[in-house]
């Protein structure tokens, strides 16, 4: 099979496009045909070395993949072949409260990941692609999809008729808006340009913010919601983003902090009011169960910036790197 | 003013129009012109004599009512003359929990309700009526409306995406097929009439299933749900139909026991597969204030069948009692 | 290895004690020798053949056993040779919310159990056994410790300074008096002997209640509470004791159905009032671990009433079937 | 009657002992007799007009007080003329979520406090001081208790057998230490004085770090914890505490943001493993119900650093200012 695999850390230029041996399903695993990858700027960060730590030598990257199973081991019961799945994002996290041990199955990072034409996982470490999706749009789900879910659906979880503040249009936030507005929420969305926010208006956002117009954007979220904030922030860790996020939140509200590329500080007095500040890590098989059940039943695509052929996977991440895109960035793998 | 008071235990034929002098907002008091009530089954039980206990002598009847502030009393700091509200049910239920001694505080039971003209109630025991609705619409909530809201807003809260239960097309029912589908949940919904099934999908029901045609309808709920069955049940506790609901429900799946028809028992070992029969007992001020941000949010109109002038209050109790009714039935006060 | 059979439905007639090939652990598996049982009131019908249904042929009975890790295979990450463990009641559910698929892997029901000298098990479906228990005190937990923890910390979790009721001095009712008793709560146990409810006393019980003198205990339960009623009931299922534990319970309190042996009806009128009436069905992996960080912390040691060797397991069971013990039957397997 | 004012922004000299006319109760009011009050942190910030901003003119000072109900205003149904009651810090917060008009009745902060011989306020707005408790040890409460039980028992509450870590021995940390100590956690204490330690493991701590001999504490909790970090840390907020205790935070735990002293700033980045830094502000009085039930149950007594007469107030502020107390600050009223 061909695999890419990534060396140095050099960004796109480190993937290189390798012949590895055919995997073989194990005792309690599925050999998955991988159909299609997404991108997140968690692979951009492990590409150029700067995600936790260096990457192990000759990695396969990408956490986010779906494809079809080919073959099951022994003891298998939850899949068969034929079946449409995505690899979880941590291989061993089932439900409940993360563990550090989950940490070290992480898909494209800590453990090879799905930029692969086959892969072999735990039949416990996947899950069912719903019925309407593509391939190419389950791919989109795995860390971007469960991350928002996980998000909003935490210990003090979205409630329908609350404000959902999101920022920017990247593959996590268009997802988040889609999400939220299909729970009964108020979305706000924030952008620097006008396309975009049009973009956003019509995954389901309410309301929208220019962020160019509005520097002090927090006081406009303020206005819209007649000066009592939001419930919550899907807070994607932009530069400076964070202190304003938690002056748009309400008395009782939460800021989700998603996301790796997070820069600057907070006053925690600032949060004195019971506002929260959680941080958020991707999510379990369940989460993705969850959200998976909530996207099948309101026929939710994820929105897709464009699509590269296997061979063209650098590019891929070229374009990702620019941030011109409006949802996710696509591979498709076969 | 002119009040209805009820005697004996007659049905409508024990209400009375009556004069009894203007009432006034004492310190930290709100006086209230009526503009509209709603009635639910519990006020035929209060009139029949079967509600609890006998009610006390003269009672105001109704829980459910909206007007305007026409007068505040000294240290009033939560409205204004000219607001519009609704009291609550329990005139002393903020948040959190609900205690015994709020039970003693119920409207148009324990204490004198809103068939009335003028009503005075703390400040505390009301809450602004949304922008969006009359005062025939916003009358329909106090009781049935929170009910709703507070069984699916328990300590397992609704989510996006799960599946939830109506029974019947009343007022209860009604509200509930709403609130679920704004919630991004997948609704089903019984009924004998397929004319009200009809009504139930304008609602926002995704199923319907009719029991006169499926007397067994909690194996058609199973076959809807892929054998899974549902997430929560609003349970209104017809003659014997608890125990289908909780063979109509998801493991981990919740069972609200609404109103005060219950009739027959259940056999708690069908619930051991985590399964939860909750009783509802109307709600909190929190709980009506969270709901009315949603049913703002979205829009939301109770559905009333059918609205009569306060001189033809008995016979709006008349028009309930008959069941024809698909949603609220409305007296118009002033 | 010698494992116990069960076949017909004859209770403990229906045991013998074979000779099988010893197991070996696969992929992601781990060989544990174990080195004790307990029986439960489960282990009792599944003998008599009144659980769920008739056991398959030839089954190896129990949940519940601890031992030792004599070997592991391929890719086993979770443990190595020499822990001590717990194999767990449900080999497949993890954490978060029990599926359908989760009861399929029932010990000593759906599947082979632990009455035998090797059981294999996936790393994955055992949790570590706390430094301070020998092996027959670790061998009561995983169904009736599990159990009383899932019915304690719900969705709707204990909190200190609540008040507990426990039905009897059971295996089950021990470990819940014991349970509540560390954490926080004010227990009240019932029994019909004055010197079982000296046991429970020194088991942690704050207040006891003779249910032969008070025939009407729930009455002397409100006594106790100031009229309030108990925040949780461990309902073990007796006959006829539902009815009583929901008149027990203060309003917004719940009723945790356990266990197998349920009889009666409830109306669930009784309910109306924010009781809820909650079944139980032993608990996952997570709620293990989570009870047995508990247990290490308060140094907790289960009740033993007896321990049986081995080759008298039939002893036990009738042991327990004459319901004379206080705590848990325990069989030494080596 | 006599009460202290604050005029300036001059600490303890900026208060007065003046003479004001006795207040009346009026209808829904209580007239209270204060015993005993107690002193916060955040009275020195109000004395010194740091906090939030200038008090108001002839301020009342402090929000922590006990006394005896001396006479009821018309329709007081919660209380009767000699109850031993509490104030509640917001006067108007009952239960469920927090609101921006409830901050605007804070006592001693917003309206006017308890250091006074008569306080008249809602009937809704005090608690039933526990039996076991002196007027002294009652008026410990209602800030630093309620700040504690709000902190522990939020939307992700604490278990029995979880860690908790507190920092100081101040009256904040001192009841944390019993409380959680109470409701079966392992308790973890930092001090600077290995007096302060002793006193620490009196009131249940069961291990105690000495920050000046382990300027790295959080790496000690990390050792005591096998790595794992502490589920809860209940973060007074000294300076630069903040990034040390969320070090010490284990995956899924949370960092309750106490008190108003907090300064520094914290990278989010830290909390991305599912961690919550969760701004903590007072209580409800439903918190302040529920924690009392508990204090009752266990017999808790707040510990009292020492008393001052009433004459002495000023005495009792410099002494909190010195910081070297172990508990509370008591000033007995009358």
């Amino acid at each position: 099979m061909r695999v890419y695999q990534l060396n140095g850390s050099r960004g796109a230029d480190g993937l290189s496009l390798v012949e590895r041996p055919d995997p073989v399903a194990g005792r309690g695993q599925i050999l998955v045909r991988m159909r299609a990858g997404s991108l997140n700027y968690r692979d951009l960060l492990v590409a150029h070395g700067r995600y936790v730590g260096a990457a192990p030598p000759n990695l396969v990257p990408l956490s986010d993949g779906a494809g079809e199973v080919v073959a099951v081991g022994p003891d298998v019961r939850r899949f068969k072949v034929g079946d449409r799945v995505c690899p979880t994002f941590f291989q061993t996290w089932i439900s409940g409260e993360m563990t550090p041990a989950d940490g070290a199955t992480a898909l494209g990072g800590a453990v090879d990941g799905v930029l692969a034409e086959l892969v072999v996982c735990d039949e416990t470490a996947a899950v069912a692609v719903p019925d309407h999706l593509s391939f190419e749009e389950a791919a989109c789900l795995p860390c971007a999809g469960v991350t928002v879910w996980a998000a909003l659906y935490g210990p003090k979880p979205l409630v329908a008729g609350q404000t959902v503040l999101t920022l920017g249009t990247g593959g996590v936030s268009s997802l988040a808006i889609q999400f939220a507005h299909a729970a009964g929420a108020r979305v706000i969305s924030t952008s620097s340009s006008d396309a975009k926010l049009e973009a956003a208006r019509a995954l389901g956002a309410a309301e929208t913010i220019n962020y160019r117009t509005h520097p002090e954007w927090q006081d406009e979220v303020l206005r819209l919601t007649d000066r009592r904030g939001v419930d919550h922030v899907v807070e994607i860790g932009g530069a400076g983003t964070a202190t304003r996020s938690i002056a748009a939140t309400a008395m009782g509200g939460q800021v989700h902090m998603i996301g790796v590329l997070t820069m600057g500080e907070v006053n925690p007095l600032a949060l004195i009011q019971w506002k929260t500040l959680r941080g958020i890590y991707v999510g379990s098989r369940s989460h993705f169960e969850a959200m998976n059940r909530m996207i099948a039943v309101h026929g939710i695509r994820p929105s897709i910036d464009r699509t590269f052929p296997f061979a063209d996977a650098p590019a891929a991440y070229r374009h990702l790197e620019s941030a011109a895109h409006v949802g996710k960035v696509v591979i498709r793998i076969a």
